[in-house]
């Protein structure tokens, strides 16, 4: 689903900035770690998010991802959450961390936190550069 | 309305990545060019452009910028689309030029591109870092 020449921006520590719709169908942008297993793509949040709460409302998201060596090479991926896992072990949170920060452990848990992992099955791309 | 400690990441070269609606209702995210003037944000489109279809049908736009400097400091803003200016003859794309290319013109026109700068009032600001 993703084209082959920009997978590599799934792969690099580049930020998604993902787009979801709000409860008044209106549009929300917010920059996110995220996680690519050949598949799906996955992004973390907790319950109390605004983004996890418009998902659970409306499925459909739509991510952009700019080359951080490129501004004017980026990939746009458009589909929707089919599953909300938990995550209260951290394991996908602490494989963001190690993406992201390059330690081994997600190093801003708060007492309470219940976090979700959400993930994305790609249906369309666009992609410039 | 945006918030002091938060402007220069509008001043800044950092590309804004805008959410819109599509014609299903569903959410859309591309990186744009962006200026502002101290009250409105700015971007360019040319009319065949998804986006600027989009915000004819539905006005509501948000967008998120992270500083260039430090990937865990951002801005989200949210508000409408206000008005649609004709740019023919291209004074504000040259702006964006001077801004992201450090060049006097814009070096991308295309014979037929009908240039519209897309005049955003913002209306809701979140941030981060």
């Amino acid at each position: 689903m993703i084209p082959e020449g920009y997978r590599d921006l799934l792969i690099s520590p580049a930020l998604a900035h993902v787009a979801t719709i709000g409860a008044q169908g209106e549009p929300q942008s917010t920059p996110v770690w995220i996680g690519w297993d050949g598949d799906h793509l996955r992004f973390s949040q907790t319950k109390r998010q605004q983004k996890y709460r418009n998902l659970r409302n409306d499925p459909r998201i739509a991510l952009s991802l700019v080359d951080p060596l490129n501004p004017y090479r980026y990939l746009e991926v458009r589909g929707v959450v089919v599953a909300f896992e938990d995550d209260q072990e951290r394991a996908f949170l602490d494989s963001m961390a190690r993406k992201y920060l390059g330690v081994e452990r997600y190093p801003w848990h708060q007492e309470g936190d219940q976090h979700v992992t959400l993930v994305i099955l790609p249906q369309h791309t666009s992609q410039m550069g």
